[in-house]
């Protein structure tokens, strides 16, 4: 794959934006990549494990010059970061993010960005629990999904443009509007996320039963639970307070679902249980066919690990 | 380890059975180890993969002459095949059990078995979201718990010599009573696989988003809940029906801290969301410390899979 752009800049240096850094030197997908993070920590973690051709410490010199700027930050503070760089924009750049959310992003972003300037949201579904700097690595986006959601009267070749920058990161890539997108991950992934939380703080708050006694006996469903739990909580809070119409809306079908349950359990209604565990059955063996998932028992985990 | 039990007989042939079979295999732990299902076809394949040292087609020659018998079914049978068996089961004997309840259990089969027995309830707390025989690996119970629920007056020996046997399997053994331990997996096995049939199945249910859409975005999360939601049907409605009471009670617990949240997010509050979410971080940490889950990223699935 030849090199597509001549400068991009990661602004935000955390778990997506490292693993963009290694899987587009893995593919050799740009000319320099350069770096720019808030946090003067983060900067200097890059410098030493060589994250980025160069981490600048400001966000202008990052920018500057670039063909493509890719805004990494918590979906909270996106439109603070469009305001404060755009005045350095290069024209004919090309502006993306990577947030969860895409109406509230655009809405942000979008009236800071001088004519002239592409703008393509893009939202990779693919991630781990780890954050920070170090947690990035060049395979995370294979075989995962990326979803544009461009303007209408985008520039196709810059939308096109950036497709390839995804599929050669090893991604597969849709596009849509910023709507269904923000419907598809409040079910996908903010609603599970939003109920992995509440379990696992319902379980820490318990008199009759210990933390201790949680954390010895997770193996049995809980532990599944704390991992998606123990994502970074500022990334987190801005999903839920920048998706709530969608993210309410699914609680909503979950809580008349679990009431039905419940209901199920209290009057003895087994064939009603019965007919509900085996239908759910059917969704994982899709998502395995789909290769989004291992077949291998409980996801392939190290077995009896002391 | 030397033999500990003449002849053990496993009575149902699953996912726990057989992984009992292979590590007692694996320990040399005792001298035959038969078995019994009620299903042919099950019965069939054991045969085939040299599960058990022989099968039979009847609960009472698998009973007959065992020094430990296993109930290895759903727990919604388990007093129709105590009360089946009662008359075969060899004096100075010991039954036990792996069912996910232990009140119910006891109530169901306590009363079927002759003077002379010892009863002791057992519940392994591992497993995987494959079923039948062919499911099993002498690996399961490597560093898990198994907890122990004699009654009082039980004769001492034969729990020690019932927990050595466990102990020689990989696991960990803890005693407690049946009422705490039907709190504790409420909490940390029971809730938790209501809350991912629940969810898998609203996801399976909205008119606004496709199953297909589902299945491919699934990676942001919602897969992780699809793995659990693959579990047994049966032996999850007859958990579901005979641990009603605890079982209720964490997700009466759930539904109030979910409306908590949903109402930060509602309003607005960021703080509330941001602390909710940091605190739930700990209880992870303390889990993969206790060595009951790996710190690999995504549990450590294999990446990138096509």
């Amino acid at each position: 794959m030849a090199q597509m752009y001549d400068r991009v800049a990661l602004i935000g240096l955390g778990l997506i934006a490292s693993s963009m850094f290694w899987a587009m030197k893995r593919g050799g997908l740009a000319g320099e990549v350069v770096g720019f993070a808030r946090s003067a920590e983060t900067r200097e973690t890059a410098r030493e494990i060589g994250l980025c051709d160069q981490v600048y410490d400001t966000l202008s010199e990052a920018v500057e010059g670039a063909d493509l700027v890719v805004l990494c930050v918590p979906v909270g503070v996106m439109g603070a970061i469009a305001s404060e760089m755009a005045g350095v924009l290069k024209s004919g750049a090309t502006v993306t993010d990577v947030g969860s959310v895409k109406a509230d992003v655009i809405a942000q972003v979008g009236p800071h960005l001088p004519k002239g300037v592409h703008f393509i949201p893009a939202h990779p579904l693919a991630g781990t629990e780890h954050s920070g700097p170090k947690s990035g690595f060049a395979e995370l986006f294979d075989n995962r999904w990326c979803l544009l959601v461009p303007a209408e009267g985008t520039d196709p070749k810059a939308t096109a443009k950036l497709r390839t920058l995804w599929e050669s990161m090893g991604a597969n890539v849709e596009e849509m509007d910023a709507e269904h997108h923000d419907l598809v991950v409040a079910v996908t992934s903010h609603a599970p996320h939003l109920i992995a939380y509440t379990m696992v703080g319902v379980a820490d708050d318990l008199r009759r039963v210990t933390d201790s006694e949680v954390i010895k006996y997770s193996a049995g469903g809980f532990r599944d639970f704390t991992r998606i739990a123990a994502s970074d909580p500022t990334m987190w809070r801005d999903v839920f307070l920048s998706n709530k119409d969608a993210t309410l809306e699914i609680l909503g079908r979950f809580t008349e679902e679990l009431f039905a349950l419940q209901r199920a359990i209290r009057q003895g209604d087994g064939d009603h249980l019965h007919a509900y565990f085996t239908r759910t059955r059917a969704i994982r063996r899709g998502i395995i066919e789909a290769g989004q998932d291992t077949d291998a028992p409980n996801f392939g985990r190290a077995v009896g690990k002391k």
